[in-house]
């Protein structure tokens, strides 16, 4: 199964969440702290209670990273953990000039043979062409994010009448060609959705905000489904993975995506 | 000495050139790929020859990350190779909100030990801040790139007027309260730099462009001398480390550099 296919099956099932695995020495629960392996462990216990009911998973190499070459190996022993059968989102925000995006995108899915990638727009075509390329995995790019700091450039207007993140849409999918873009929208506030949910087209949208951050999980589902569009995959990391820190976190792990699930189903 | 010390001491004394290890195995110096640590000889050759000579080093991370946890351990061990007087630049182009933010900067700064970092403005000032915070880091923002691709959004002109890049340099700057900002500013265009120059205040300027991408470099240099902008560092990789191809690649190297230093000391 590829990418595409892999999230096709999942949308199908009405599985919309994606598992961030934002996964944090400081924050696992303390038993898990001391033992060797224990993001490991910690991760390990994740998958295996979400991965049949989840949309995707979401893995960001900043919490990776950090330790340097032991992170590195600690990421390819999580994605050893977790099924064939579901996207494996590699969440790293890359984007260069074309020689140096090439080798990025390398890393990503000849090295780490993720399925999908998050990538910044800024530098423009030729920064994510090496990554579109790759026609088989889905590459999310970085359009409305839902940080303070989205109104420093995301949100200015330009002289054509969009702001910048409308331009990212309206040129992200001219290149999608291959049917395997997507877009990063940040969910925190229901009315941007609204706005823009019709420049979406075949687009898969990522969006971030629900949970810790505190979007609006049935207002967000509602809007797409008065749009008939259901490529859209929530990511909810911290509010899923820390949901408890006894030693049962994985199975209330489950449950709260199976809260999300029948939020979804409801609306 | 931190980061603003030692470019400080190498600008005062002439050295404007930022050495990029760009080091990839398909281009090395053919009697070097098949020996055990080639790219880490390579690198001590590049190193040792033009430490003296240059501005700072630049390490891209991608020519890296490719080989995941063992490229990892050979950027760990090229930069113990870097003696410990000059500025070395960790070229990530990193950018995420800022809890993992916050990571990566602890990835550049702690583990790896680097002095300076690249950033993508993209996602705003509180993506940009956990780097920012590192006070004696020196942080390189995007601004205008020497590539193709910088028409698709850096360009744009917004409704106050400005292209999205000026933007940029004006917010980089007002965020520069540590006087440890710079930014980086393509090169492929002289009137570019002669219409902004006037705008770059205290902020250190990162230049790529000028070698392999064909910059003018007397021009360049010209144009900061009559503005009295001594800050500017001027990046040249493939056209300086992969100059010559025999056993004689390091020394063929400084020599370059030295045309380069020669070349910028007398326009």
């Amino acid at each position: 199964m590829n990418a595409i296919e892999k999230i096709n099956n999942r949308l199908e099932k009405g599985y919309h969440i994606c598992v961030g695995l934002d996964s944090d020495i400081n924050k696992i629960p303390v038993h898990l702290r001391s033992e060797d392996d224990a993001i490991l462990k910690f991760n390990k216990g994740i998958i295996e209670s979400t991965c049949d009911l989840a949309a995707a998973f979401k893995i960001n190499f900043a919490f990776y990273e950090k330790e340097g070459a032991s992170g590195m190996k600690l990421l390819a022993r999580t994605l050893e953990l977790i099924p064939n059968d579901i996207l494996v989102i590699g969440d790293a925000k890359r984007g260069d000039i074309g020689n140096t995006s090439q080798m990025y995108a390398q890393s990503l899915f000849e090295h780490f043979g993720l399925d999908a990638s998050t990538l910044s727009p800024y530098m423009g075509h030729d920064s994510l062409s090496p990554f579109i390329d790759y026609a088989k995995n889905i590459h999310f790019i970085l359009a409305l994010t839902s940080n303070p700091g989205s109104h420093d450039f995301e949100k200015l207007e330009l002289t054509s009448g969009k702001k910048v993140y409308q331009e990212v849409i309206s040129k992200v999918s001219t290149w999608n060609k291959s049917k395997n873009l997507g877009i990063v929208f940040g969910a925190t506030n229901l009315d941007e959705l609204k706005d823009n949910i019709q420049n979406f087209e075949d687009l898969f949208i990522l969006l971030p905000g629900v949970g810790a951050q505190g979007g609006d999980l049935e207002g967000i589902v509602r809007t797409f489904k008065e749009h008939s569009n259901n490529n859209y995959i929530i990511n909810v990391s911290r509010a899923l993975i820390y949901a408890d820190s006894s030693e049962k976190f994985a199975q209330v792990s489950r449950t709260v995506l199976e809260n999300y699930n029948r939020t979804i189903n409801d609306v």
